[in-house]
């Protein structure tokens, strides 16, 4: 850490309920509560402005009569390789789906390397062998980017930012703030493999199956849906936190109720076996090729038909609806019928998965 | 270090000439000739497409009739606090003058935090309001972002990247491709202050008198120069590498020999003091707010009149001129009228300056 960071104060006045915690916390990174607190407390107070206050998983705005989409992610993802990706993978697919969830055509990528000193030059290679592919999978192109190299023991193997420009050619408004009671949810598959399969590599521990990221880009599968002409009221994609915290922030900012069915939310064997063994909540664990779409009632069959004939889509499920009672809540109805509250962890259960 | 990123091979082969570094050095990422191998061979080649090949500071790109230019960096500077500025300035003036060196009126920006467990909350908050005011100096908004907190000892505080869009408003085309014989060379103010200011606070060093940071946005420069039809070829920011650095990367993409008098180019006393004591060269310490523009002849010294009434261009001194004699080489005519090659370094004289 520097010496002169080290200025509890330095002129800067911290907000509450923040000050609680003088030193930034794995917490504060985890997709909960306190990351949520983070995010108001100190970027949204400080950058304040229409375009950053969408809170959407991307900034939209208007440029010459076109109306883009523009993203950003940090990866910092620990190992680097996992089953069914890697970081590379993940930094293409994330910032790609951000922009889908815009209901933007993603086009233009940036990436920025933060390559710690001893790397093995093969490693980063084969990332970035991986990011290519990606890329080509997804149909966009890295068009600018920049590295840096910091001292060992400053970094862990490779960091990568991307940024992600796309457009957007509907006349579509999609996002949390048109959710309407009413609405039906589907998620696009099955949940929490990407989390899982992180948790087993870095822990070396083995599950009764093998479980592989569900890391896929999503924008086809968007496309899908609104060339299909479904009127999509808002997508989010199923990372930090899982469905709860996509659900949560959701129906937080909509002030609606979302209700679910836990029966009806897909998850796989080994993923619910090792949950379990883990005292974990599949819900809340991350998935990198997951979406949730909040579509007009009225559509949710012919979604649901379009989601499963399209990529990556194969498992969609209708797992719930909105309704107008409980503002700003998620429940969950059990497999026997007892509905309680989905509240966001303060935390995470599982860091540095994305 | 992942135990997976040990394998030495993992499918993928290194090319030559990178092949003689198996693992990542500081120096892949000084600016230097080892990072040109690194960016050529590992990334330029995986990413090859016609806007990444433009090797600018930011890619072009037209959407809706609207020309744009894109661009990012990652800021790692140790320590994150120094004389006039932090990393919150640099990842802010750093974006918006590769914007600028563009032709383009930077607009929207995008900030993505890799945080270190442990950073003070109040250093975080004070990086954070450092942007927010130089966000509002430059006339740009943070519209999206992202935030993830690392273990303790897998960082260094805090690194951020930015990456950023604007508008090229001009017909003009800017880069290095219409450098052309005959050009003058002009910088924009005092060499290398950026770099040994770091450096002062970094090795606690005490020079004859203070440096501080010439860290500044330069769009506004920019704009004086287009708007008083100055017909400009190419403008680069002298960072990474410094004067040496960007006069050598714009004279090999240009295949043309930039010629410097070395003594038109202006270094303050106490950097070139602290120079000298340390055995640095100050035209290849970093800068964060000065600027080479080439000009056609006839328009040089209108140019320089304009640089010197804009703002941060009071220093503007001509430095040279464009030839055709040796293609791809710079060379600097010493104060006793000995002229000599001007070659990159390898590595870089100072990491972690930006």
């Amino acid at each position: 850490m520097n010496r002169d960071v080290a200025d509890p104060q330095g002129g800067w006045s911290c907000p509450r309920p923040l000050d609680r915690y003088p030193q930034v916390l794995l917490a504060h990174g985890g997709g909960g509560r306190l990351m949520q607190q983070l995010l108001e407390q100190v970027f949204l107070r400080a950058f304040d402005n229409p375009l950053l206050n969408q809170r959407h998983d991307g900034a939209q705005f208007e440029v010459g009569g076109q109306r883009l989409a523009f993203t950003t992610d940090a990866y910092v993802v620990r190992p680097l390789f996992f089953p069914g990706g890697d970081i590379g993978t993940l930094a293409v697919n994330g910032t790609v789906n951000d922009l889908a969830m815009c209901g933007a055509q993603p086009r233009w990528l940036s990436a920025a390397f933060i390559l710690e000193e001893g790397l093995p030059m093969a490693a980063l290679g084969r990332v970035v062998e991986s990011m290519r592919a990606a890329a080509k999978a997804a149909g966009v192109e890295f068009v600018t980017g920049d590295t840096k190299v910091v001292e060992r023991g400053r970094g862990d193997g490779l960091y990568v930012t991307t940024a992600g420009l796309g457009v957007i050619p509907h006349g579509q408004c999609i996002g949390p703030a048109q959710v309407q009671a009413g609405d039906a949810v589907l998620v696009s598959g099955d949940l929490g493999r990407h989390g899982m399969a992180v948790l087993s590599v870095r822990e070396g521990l083995e599950f009764e199956g093998p479980i592989v990221s569900d890391c896929a880009p999503l924008a086809a599968l968007v496309g899908a849906l609104l060339e299909g002409g479904i009127e999509v009221h808002c997508l989010r994609d199923l990372t930090r936190g899982g469905l709860v915290a996509a659900l949560n922030e959701i129906a937080a900012c909509a002030r609606v109720q979302v209700a679910i069915e836990e029966a009806a939310v897909p998850v796989s064997e080994p993923v619910r076996g090792a949950c379990e063994m883990l005292g974990l909540d599949p819900l809340a664990v991350a998935n990198e090729g997951r979406l949730v779409a909040f579509v007009a009632a009225r559509d949710a069959e012919r979604a649901l038909e379009l989601l499963r004939a399209g990529p990556h889509g194969a498992g969609a499920q209708r797992i719930g609806a909105v309704h107008a009672g409980s503002p700003s809540r998620v429940t969950l109805r059990s497999r026997i019928g007892i509905a309680r509250v989905l509240d966001v962890p303060s935390g995470e259960q599982l860091p540095r998965i994305c």
